[in-house]
């Protein structure tokens, strides 16, 4: 099932469509096809058993690395909610359930922090972006952006909490903005960039 | 004790004199002063409780960021003999216990390898070094170089299993090579200047 020429390509450990359009928005211009799981006929459950954002991320590029000894990318993201103890934290994906739309997640966490006014609502995206290269060398990257809580849910852009997530620079949510202002801005966006110079810096 | 003035200082999360040295060597053109935990004023044991070199060297960093809010810098590594079901690995401080000396630990390894002939002997030493910077975000580099266990110690120079870390192109110790020779082909070498490279890129 798996693709066998995968030498010029760069899988990204994901089905996920909202992170793989960021990631071929993004990664562009680097020079090698990206894939999703799917596009290279990889259909596996990754436990993603790490405690850490970073760990999780390279837990998923060693297993398609083992797979495949492609260039492997892998992301664990997830949002740090100051007036919930920073949940849901690493546990971003799986909070309130997996299968729970996140319309509702959404809701709910508006709910929970109803009480919380001006900074008491601030919060952060955290993104791990992790690297696996076919010589085995790794690299891992960490960005966060900063926002508050948002008082109801707006836009239609993005995913996930992004309508829940305000962006005091623009005064909008995350899922307010173009995909060019989020990646500009967006935890993910400044990981990708970091990972992209360090691959091209490292010349791999 | 702890300096107040670390914003144009680089605090190296060890005071192993051989790293710091290495360190040293390989960051002097970086532009920011390189501190030791003890010439940063720090005194602390660091539990390396992590399961993966990259994991061990944010631990590192992250503890003494929160102490400092300095930019830190920390490294784990270790030695994977495959002859050994790739130990010492994670452990490698530790293995043998974390007060006998190197070329105690040396001398036992040889006895334990002493049946392996040829490319059974294969073995290669893995460097992750982590970054922590003043905003948060987090890099880890993890870098290997391949060897063969030699069949006695050999060299002066270097540090820890370098005597019996046979490098075949220079069919020479890691002990034997100049320090100049080591920091070219050495894990290291190669995670100090991928990181450096990231850093500069990203401009911080």
């Amino acid at each position: 099932m798996v693709e066998k020429k995968l030498t010029d390509k760069l899988i990204f450990a994901s089905n996920n469509e909202g992170k793989i359009r960021e990631v071929k928005e993004i990664m562009q211009d680097y020079g090698k096809e990206i894939l999703s799981l799917r596009e290279a006929g990889i259909d596996i459950d990754i436990e993603e058993n790490g405690t850490t954002f970073e760990e999780n991320a390279l837990i998923k590029c060693r297993v398609i690395h083992e797979i495949t000894g492609a260039m492997v990318l892998a992301d664990d993201s997830g949002l740090e909610i100051d007036y919930l103890n920073k949940e849901p934290g690493v546990y971003s994906a799986r909070y309130l359930g997996h299968d729970t739309p996140y319309d509702k997640k959404n809701q709910i966490i508006l709910d929970r922090v109803k009480a919380a006014q001006g900074q008491e609502r601030s919060t952060r995206y955290v993104c791990a972006i992790a690297a696996v290269l076919p010589d085995g060398s790794e690299y891992t990257v960490l960005e966060t952006v900063e926002g508050l809580i948002a008082e109801k849910p707006a836009g239609e852009g993005g995913f996930g909490y992004d309508p829940i997530f305000l962006v005091p620079e623009y005064g909008k949510t995350m899922a307010e903005l173009t995909p060019e202002e989020k990646n500009a801005i967006s935890h993910r966006g400044k990981a990708l960039r970091a990972i992209r110079s360090l691959l091209e810096q490292v010349g791999k």
